[in-house]
C-alpha cells in the first residue's frame, strides 16, 4: 500500500495527552455499539494500533505497552478510530475476537449497573 | 417512594476516583448506542446525577459542578448507569435533549475520524 506519509500521523500531535502522557480510549463494538471497555493509550500504543490494526493500550499497572489479547487471544480489530472535539478522548470501533473484552470473561467490562429504579420518576 | 437508604449510595464508595477526586464518565445514547461524549465526574456530581436523574459532571476548566445543559438546554436524562470491572469508569445511558451533546452543535463530540483506509488490510 506504499509508505505511510508523515501527514498521516499529524493528527496524533493534536491530541491532548495528560501529564503522564496518556489519553483515555473507549472501545465500542463495531457491530452492535456496546461499549466494551475503556483503557489508556500513549503515543506509542496509538502508533502500534495504527500499524497493526489491533488495539494496543498502555498498562498503568505494569507500566508497559499492552497489546490487548496477546495473552488471552481476545484481540480487538480496529475498524475505526475517532477523537473528541477537544482531542482528549479516543473512541474506537472494534471487532472483539472471542466476543469477550473483559478479563473477568464478561463481554463488556461494564456489567455492573445501578438499579434502574434509581432513575424512575426522575429527569 | 420513601427515603433513599444509605445503602443505595454504598456503590459510590467502591468507585476509584483519581488523585483529583475524579472518575471518567461516558455518555451513550440510550436509543441508538452512539457514544456522545466523555467527561469527568466527582462524588458530588454523581450524587446530583442520581438525585435529579440528569447528568452532572465536574468542569475541570471552571473548577465547578457542571449540570450539563443548564445553559444550552441540552440536558441529559439518565436512563441507566453502569461502572466497569475495576470501578474506575462510569458508563451512562442517556436521552439527549435536543439531540446535541457537543458544545460545537454536533450530536456527538466524536465527529473527527481517522480515515477508514488507515485500517484497511490490517487486523
Amino acid at each position: 500500500m506504499g509508505q505511510v506519509m508523515d501527514g498521516d500521523r499529524l493528527w496524533i500531535d493534536g491530541l491532548k495527552f495528560d501529564d503522564r502522557g496518556l489519553i483515555p480510549a473507549i472501545a465500542q463494538d463495531a457491530g452492535d455499539g456496546a461499549v466494551l471497555m475503556m483503557a489508556w493509550m500513549n503515543r506509542e500504543s496509538i502508533e502500534q494500533t495504527l500499524a497493526t490494526g489491533e488495539a494496543h493500550y498502555w498498562s498503568r499497572s505494569r507500566q508497559e505497552l499492552w497489546h490487548k489479547g496477546a495473552t488471552s487471544g481476545h484481540i480487538q480489530r480496529v475498524k475505526g478510530l475517532a477523537y473528541d472535539c477537544d482531542g482528549d478522548t479516543i473512541l474506537m470501533q472494534i471487532e472483539q475476537v472471542g466476543d469477550v473484552a473483559c478479563h473477568t470473561g464478561a463481554r463488556s467490562c461494564f456489567f455492573t449497573s445501578v438499579p434502574a429504579s434509581v432513575f424512575d420518576g426522575r429527569g
